[in-house]
């Protein structure tokens, strides 16, 4: 029988036989991280000896400190394992549950304040504008700026309108939260994935980075995937039953450059938009130029933002020709 | 053809054969209101005018003015039947929202910190106490507190536990809001139903108001429909299905008096329970004494309460028997 090299958490161990003849004990993690040089010393002197993966049975008596050295390396490798792109994750999920928590809010205060005034309802359908002037002006200012004269509401005691200013307050407070939210995502993803942000914005990218689940995914990701990232449900019911079309986009419907286009070259630039943010993302994850990003969003404003201006001054051309005959 | 009586909002109309010969015009809506005295004096002159309710055919002249009347009328209308009890059920329908995005909130933040601190989470369940931990100490304090040498969780930048403090301080927020609305409730409810709220607590009664729909409502309902309120779905599964148990109690369930009792207990005391919210609805609503309340809930007390002061000391008699065999 050989001589058998075996490698553990605790130290190395060279084995004959059954019985250990020869090891070296690692003081601590750092060194069975750092175990290179004494394993190639340990072999120098034991030449024959060859890698086994399995010899606990024969070092029972270590089995306690492996057990105890085990969880730690693993605390370690959990605790390492957290990137800063898992904080962009929650920080974008915390901002859809903001703005959940907020329109229920919103709705709430509505029916509340129709009961006094629900001229104010029926005239102002943004939340955000809505809460703002019940906050900052008094009945009689609301009446004159409505244009009514009398008010379907009931009139309230200062005793009864407190409830309701409290929670206004907070709802004006939420959409704060949620701007602050914001532009810590922005901060964060201008750390570690600046092409992604130049090439995709700060929501996109970030709802992108929440779908595939973290930088690296997005990265290995091929660009088709990152198209139809967040618009799973209608790839999969257009995969079932062939009537239903296939999607063109997913999150990346809300960037600029789609958003602002026409309907029938939304397919287009979505295509173009998906491998322009697949090439920044492996850019970034693979520690490429953090400028790449400003390179590949002009590309796309030049194909795509100014074609549509050329579009409309053709039109306008068209229009100016028009009226010469 | 016999002369004919038309009362408008606009005024009084004497019609004989098509057309008008006598009419009393009202100034203002207060005039309509008080118009009892006009129609006598002119039911004096006509003695043999009948009432009619159509003849508007014969008033083009006047529908402008109908129309106008009218809608001021129910506008006024509208704005009296607001009643405090509506404010009721929207702060509770409020304090309801509010539970909900709390929670949701707190549960991100649980998930956010888990990055962190996945010890915090682990350790401590109410919502309440985490985010004031996370608040008030430094994650070394929280070690020391839990009794951790090594957390799983990553070190993170201030930068990057700001917008984690900024959703806990949110968090607290909401909990500070929550109650104010509760002390609102409590204060209304003292107001117009201090007898409900004595016997049912704040809690419990706002969620009747709430359930039923009205002081009035609550008022007239039956105590046995008082009993059940909030448990419909149980109910109706109990009818369509009659496997299916018939339920005991709705919201009261929450009552001090039954969730502090024995299980086989429930039904008894929320039987009774419900009649003596329903009574001190009753006295509410009809504008009877504010004391009622008391009694009601004394005479509960007496019986329920009590009762169970006393089956514990017989318990303890039997014990202190058995163990004096």
């Amino acid at each position: 029988m050989t001589k058998e090299i075996f490698t553990t958490i605790c130290g190395l161990f060279i084995i004959e036989k059954d019985i250990v003849i020869d090891k070296v004990i690692f003081k601590n993690l750092a060194d069975y991280e750092n175990r290179e040089k004494a394993v190639s010393q340990l072999l120098n002197k034991h030449k024959d000896a060859k890698q086994t993966t399995n010899a606990f049975p024969r070092l029972k008596e270590y089995l306690p400190t492996f057990f105890q050295q085990n969880i730690t390396l693993t605390k370690n490798k959990i605790r390492e394992s957290v990137k800063r792109d898992d904080l962009i994750i929650q920080a974008v999920k915390n901002i859809e549950d903001i703005e959940k928590a907020a329109n229920s809010f919103a709705k709430r205060l509505r029916d509340w304040i129709s009961l006094y005034l629900p001229e104010l309802d029926e005239n102002i359908t943004k939340h955000e504008k809505f809460v703002d002037l019940f906050l900052e002006k008094s009945k009689k200012e609301l009446m004159k700026e409505l244009e009514i004269e009398k008010s379907m509401g009931t009139d309230l005691a200062e005793k009864d309108l407190k409830p309701m200013k409290n929670l206004a307050k907070k709802i004006q407070d939420l959409y704060k939260t949620k701007e602050s939210q914001e532009k810590y995502i922005e901060e964060v993803m201008q750390d570690i994935c600046p092409n992604t942000l130049q090439v995709a914005g700060p929501i996109v990218g970030a709802k992108l980075l929440v779908h595939a689940g973290s930088l690296k995914k997005l990265a290995v990701m091929p660009s088709s995937t990152v198209q139809l990232l967040g618009a799973e449900k209608a790839l999969f019911r257009h995969i079932k039953n062939k009537r239903a079309k296939c999607p063109r986009h997913g999150v990346i419907i809300n960037h600029p450059l789609i958003a602002c286009a026409k309907q029938k070259d939304h397919g287009k630039i979505a295509r173009h938009l998906a491998a322009a943010i697949s090439i920044s993302a492996k850019v970034d994850y693979f520690g490429g130029e953090p400028t790449k990003g400003y390179e590949l969003r002009e590309k796309l404003e030049k194909a795509f933002g100014k074609k549509e201006n050329i579009t409309e001054n053709k039109d306008k051309n068209k229009e100016e020709k028009q009226n010469d005959n």
